[in-house]
C-alpha cells in the first residue's frame, strides 16, 4: 500500500515517486493551495496539493484533523525559507498526484498537539492519546529497552522461561489477585506478585540462567508509580556469588541504558551499605545527584534542655540528624513553612531550624532560632562542626523515631537538594544498596517481618545470629537505584532446607504453615538445590525514567487509574449472575440484594 | 565458580584444569575407582576420583545422584574403548583433585532416565522431572523459538507493546477467567482470551505494526492440547492487504523453523480455499503428508435403495464422501471395527465400504460389501471412477451431516495415512487455508455465529451479502496448519464503523449491546481507523511440533493438569474467609456453609 513511512522521506528521495499512508494532522490552505502534514509512526510529512489536479483537489479540500489517508506523489525540495531542521523531512515537500481517503475520521474531542490535558481525558480517549508523538516516542522507548534487556540476557547464556500466571495464593506482603477456579468449587488460583518461587524452582531444575520480561500483579492501593499489574524482568542465576551477581546486572543496566537512550552510566556503580544510605541519605534508594547530606547529632544532644531533642537522644530506636543547606539563611518563612508542612507528610511532628548568621559567634546573636537558648555551647558547637555549616547557611534538624527522621529528612533532602540546585549535573546517577538487614520488627504484631522476603540468604558469617538476634543479622540482598528511584533488587536466596526452615521460624511461621504455604520449596530443596541467586528489575519504572515521564502511565499503551480502573474499557464491571454461579461464588451485602431482586 | 558448563567441555581442553559445578547424574566404581557423571544443562562430564587423593576421594565416596557438586581437576582423554561419541563431552574426562558438596540430596523418587513414568508422578515432582535431559531440550527449545520470533518481528519493525491482563469480560465464544475487584464491589476484571481488540486500537493508534508474546485464558473442558493459559504470538499490521500479511506471516514461519530446529519449509506454503479444504480433506487443518482424498459421490446416489445414502443424497446440509485406500481390500474385520469405532467418536453411526476385489467387476462379484446390492450400476461406476480405485483396493463412505462426515472421514483418512503409511515422506508440509465463511449457522440457537470472531472483515465483494446471503458471505480470514494442527489464524479486521455495526447485527448482537461490550472499538473506528489486519500464533503447539512431544504439557515448564490443577503447588486452593469479604464475594452452597459454621 505504501513504499515509505512519512517520517523517513529525506532529501535523497528528491525526484522519486513515493506512496505513503497516515493521518491527517493539519490541513491548511494558502494561496489556493491545500497542505497537509501526512502523519504515521515515524513522523511527519509535508504533502502539497495543486488545484491543477482537479480530482486529487476536491479530496484533499473535503479532508479534516485525522482522517486516514494514502497519498502518492512526487518528492521535491521545499521553497527556500520553508525548510523545518527540527524534522527528518522537514526540507523536503511531496507534490500530491493521488489522495484516497481510506477512512474519514469525526472531529477528535481534543487536538493532538494540545498541551495540558487533564489525565482522565486522555485515559477515556485512550487511542487519539497514543497517537500523540510523544506518546509513541514512549512506547517505542518502552519497547526498545525491553529489547535491550533481551539482547543482553540472550547473549549472557539466560533463557527466557515462563512461569504460570494461575498460581497459588500465599497471603504474605501485598493482598493477591484472586480468580475463582469453576473446576473446584470453592478454590481460587491468584495472580502472581512475582515468580520468586517458581525461579527458584528453575535453578534447582538446573536451567542455571533464568529471566523472564512478565507481568506481576499486587492489589494494593495505588499510589502515583504504582499499577494493579506491572511490569518485571526477572532474573536468576545459580553458581554465582553476591559480587558476581551484582557485578553482572550492573553491567546488563548499563547496556541497557546505552542501547535503549545512548546514555553513559557510570564504571562501575557506587555501592553503600543499607546502613550508610540511612545514615547519610535517610533512605535506602538515595538520589545521589544530589550534594546534600544528613549527619548524626544526638550523642552531643542528650543532655540539652529541649525536650524534644533530649528524649529521642536518649531514646532507643530515635535519630537526630542535621541537614545543612548551604546559603540557606535567606530561605523565607514561607519556605520554611512549606517544608515543615512537606515533612508532615512522612510523618514529622515539625521541622526544627537553625539560621547561622555568624558562625563565629555560637550563641543567640549569631545563631537565629527559637531553640539556639535551648541548646548548650557544646551541642551548638558539634553541630556547627558535624555539618561543616557557614554563615548565611541554615540547618534543618529531624528528631524522631529513626523511621520518621529518614522518611522525612531523606525526602527534604532530595526536594530542596532539586529546588536549589544542590546537584552535581550527572544526569544518571546509580547506586547499588547492599548489605541490607535479614529482619524488620513490626511494633504493632510484635513480630519480625522479612526486609526483602523470606527466602532471602543471610550473611554467611551471620547465620548464628538468626536466633541470637536477629535485628543484626544482615541479608545477602541489594537494591539497584537510579536518580533516587528504585530500578529493581534481589538476593543471593537460601539454598538449604535447614536454613530456610530456620529463617521460617525467625520470622514466626511455624512448621505445619510452612509446609502447607511453602512445601513445594522445601521439598525441591532437598534435592540438591544449586547456589543461586537473582534480582528483579521494574521496566515502567525504568522506562519512566528515561523518557523522564511523570508517571508510569505515561510508559503503558492501556493503564489503570489510580482507582484501578480502565476508563477505556470500563474495566471492571459487573457480570452475569449465570458466570458467578458457574464459579461458585455470589455476592455480598448491598449488590447482592440487588442480584437477588433482578433474579426474583 | 566454575570455569566450563560440564556439556562443553572437549578435547580442545585437554591438559587445562577447569572448575565445574553441576549434579551426580550417577557414579559407579571400578576397580577402585570412583567415577561421576556431572550433569548440567548443557549435558554430562565423565568426572574421574582417584583413591591416591584421600580427601578428595573420601568425598566422592558420600556422593550419591542428584548431590550438586562442584570439582576442579584436569581434562585428560579418555582411554581407548570407553570414548563416548554421542555427547560432546565424550572423549574426554576429568581427573578430579578437587570436590565440594554444595547441597547433598535425598534419594529422589524416581531415577532420571526412568522411563514410562505417570505423569501425575512427573508433574509432582515437576523439578526434578526438568532435570531430565528431554525436558531440558524441550524448555530450551521453547526458547529459541520465542526468540526466533521475536528476532524476524523486530527486524520487519514490528513493535512489542504489552496489553492489559486485567480487562474487560465479553463473555462471547469460551469463558472468561474472572478476577474480584477489592475497589470496585460486585464488578470484575476477566483475564484476557486474546488481545484482539487492544491490538486493533493499537493499529487505530497509529503503531503500524505490533506484536507480542503474551499469555492468554480460557475457563474450557480442557483437551489433550490444551491450557487455561496458553501462550500466543499476536500479530497485527495496518496499510497490508490479505496476501501480503500471508506472504510476510508465511516468511515468519520460515524463518523460524530455520532458526529453531534448522527445518526448511517450503516455499511458497500451498493455499487452499476453506471449501476445498473440507472437499478433499475434510477439515480446516488438512495434514497434507498425508495423500489420500475424500471425493464427492452424493450427486450419483440420490436414487439408489440404500436408504442411508439416499435419504443423505437428498437433503440439504448432507454429504456423501468416499476414501479409497489402495490395498486396503487386505484391512482385516478388526481393523475395519476398530475404524468403524473411531469414526463413532465424531458421531458417525457406521463406517460404510467396499473392497473392490476385481475392478472390472462392478457388481456383487467383483466389489465386496453389504451395500452393493442396493448401488445401481451407474453409481458404482461413479464411485470407482471417482475414487480412482483399483483391484485390491478398498472404500470408505461417509454419509451424514456435512459436519459429521468430513470429522469422521477427515480423522480416519489421518489416521490411516499414518499407519498405513500413505504419505509423501516431507517431514513438514504447512498450508494455508483461507477464504473461509464469514459465518455458522448455530442450529440450536438459531442464529449465525462468527466463524472466526465478529471483527472480521468480509470480502469487499460479499459485502452485500452481509444482509441478504450470510451463509455465503466469505471473509478475510486465513489459518495456517502444519501436519493437520493449526499453528495459528487471523484475518483482516473491519475498520469502517458502519461494516462492524452490520456485522454485529448479522449475528444478532443489538445496538445497546455493542455498544455497552464494544463501545470502545466502534468510538475508535470512527476515528479514522487504518486498514488492519493480523494473525496469532500458538506458541506451545508449534514447540510441541516441533520437539515431536505428545502434549503441550511437555513444553511448558508448569503446567496445568487436565483438572486445570498445578500438582506442583497445589493451586487452585482454598484462601482465608478475610481475602473473600474484601473482594465482596462469598462462597455458595456446602462449601459456604462450612465457611459460616467456621465463622460462629
Amino acid at each position: 500500500m505504501r513504499t515509505h513511512y512519512c517520517g523517513q522521506v529525506d532529501s535523497q528521495l528528491i525526484g522519486q515517486d513515493v506512496t505513503l499512508c497516515g493521518w491527517a494532522h493539519r490541513r491548511r490552505d494558502h494561496g489556493g493551495v491545500i497542505f497537509v502534514d501526512l502523519r504515521d509512526r515515524e513522523g511527519l510529512a509535508q504533502i502539497v496539493c495543486d488545484p491543477d489536479r482537479p480530482l486529487m483537489f476536491k479530496t484533499a479540500e473535503s479532508v479534516r484533523n485525522e482522517f486516514c489517508l494514502r497519498i502518492a506523489g512526487k518528492v521535491r525540495a521545499r521553497p527556500e525559507g520553508t525548510v523545518n531542521p527540527n524534522i527528518a523531512s522537514g526540507a523536503i515537500e511531496i507534490l500530491c498526484h493521488e489522495m484516497e481517503i481510506l477512512n474519514p475520521s469525526v472531529t477528535p474531542p481534543f487536538q493532538l498537539d494540545e498541551e495540558n490535558l487533564s489525565e482522565n481525558i486522555r485515559l477515556l480517549h485512550r487511542v487519539l492519546d497514543l497517537r500523540r508523538p510523544q506518546m509513541q516516542g514512549n512506547l517505542q522507548l518502552r519497547y526498545r529497552t525491553a529489547r535491550a534487556f533481551r539482547r543482553f540476557l540472550d547473549d549472557a547464556g539466560f533463557i527466557d522461561i515462563e512461569t504460570p500466571m494461575l498460581t497459588k495464593s500465599t497471603p504474605e506482603g501485598a493482598r493477591d489477585y484472586l480468580v475463582p477456579s469453576r473446576v473446584h468449587p470453592g478454590q481460587f488460583f491468584a495472580l502472581p506478585q512475582s515468580p520468586q518461587l517458581f525461579k527458584q524452582l528453575l535453578m534447582i531444575a538446573g536451567f542455571d540462567r533464568y529471566y523472564q520480561i512478565t507481568k506481576c500483579f499486587r492489589d494494593e492501593d495505588l499510589r502515583a508509580d504504582r499499577q494493579p499489574e506491572f511490569t518485571q524482568i526477572d532474573i536468576e542465576t545459580s553458581f554465582m556469588s553476591e559480587g558476581e551477581i551484582i557485578g553482572l546486572m550492573e553491567e546488563l543496566i548499563r547496556a541497557v541504558f546505552k542501547d535503549a537512550i545512548a546514555a553513559d552510566l557510570p564504571n562501575p556503580f557506587p555501592r553503600l551499605s543499607h546502613a550508610e544510605a540511612m545514615h547519610r541519605y535517610g533512605s535506602d534508594k538515595p538520589d545521589l545527584r544530589v550534594t546534600l547530606e544528613l549527619v548524626e547529632v544526638a550523642d552531643a544532644l542528650k543532655d540539652v534542655s529541649f525536650k524534644v531533642f533530649a528524649s529521642v537522644a536518649n531514646s532507643e530506636g530515635g535519630r537526630i540528624a542535621a541537614l545543612r543547606i548551604p546559603g540557606g539563611a535567606s530561605l523565607t518563612r514561607g519556605e520554611i513553612d512549606a517544608y515543615t508542612q512537606f515533612v508532615g507528610i512522612y510523618g514529622a511532628r515539625g521541622l526544627a531550624y537553625i539560621k547561622v548568621n555568624d558562625v563565629t559567634q555560637l550563641n543567640e546573636a549569631g545563631l537565629q532560632s527559637p531553640i539556639v537558648k535551648n541548646l548548650h555551647a557544646r551541642a551548638l558547637q558539634t553541630i556547627v562542626e558535624r555539618t561543616g555549616a557557614q554563615s548565611g547557611d541554615l540547618i534543618f534538624f529531624g528528631a524522631d523515631r529513626c523511621k520518621v527522621v529518614n522518611d522525612a529528612l531523606g525526602a527534604l533532602r532530595t526536594r530542596i537538594g532539586h529546588e536549589k540546585g544542590f546537584v552535581n549535573g550527572h544526569a544518571w546517577e546509580p547506586v547499588w544498596v547492599v548489605d541490607f538487614p535479614m529482619f524488620d520488627y513490626d511494633p504493632e504484631e510484635k513480630r519480625w517481618t522479612a526486609c526483602h522476603h523470606p527466602f532471602t540468604s543471610p550473611k554467611d558469617e551471620h547465620l548464628s545470629l538468626l536466633e541470637s538476634d536477629p535485628g543484626r543479622c544482615l541479608a545477602k540482598a541489594y537494591d539497584l537505584a537510579l536518580n533516587g528511584s528504585e530500578l529493581g533488587g534481589g538476593s543471593v536466596r537460601i539454598h538449604r532446607a535447614a536454613i530456610q526452615e530456620q529463617v521460617f521460624r525467625a520470622l514466626g511461621i511455624g512448621k505445619e504453615e510452612a509446609q502447607l504455604k511453602f512445601g513445594f520449596l522445601l521439598d525441591a530443596l532437598k534435592y540438591g538445590a544449586p547456589p543461586h541467586g537473582g534480582l528483579a528489575f521494574g521496566l515502567d519504572r525504568i522506562v519512566t525514567l528515561m523518557a523522564g515521564a511523570e508517571s508510569i502511565r505515561d510508559v503503558i499503551a492501556f493503564p489503570k487509574t489510580q482507582r484501578a480502573q480502565c476508563l477505556l474499557t470500563d474495566a471492571p464491571s459487573g457480570v452475569d449472575e449465570k458466570q458467578l454461579r458457574e464459579l461458585h461464588i455470589r455476592l455480598r451485602q448491598r449488590v447482592e440484594t440487588q442480584v437477588e431482586i433482578g433474579k426474583g
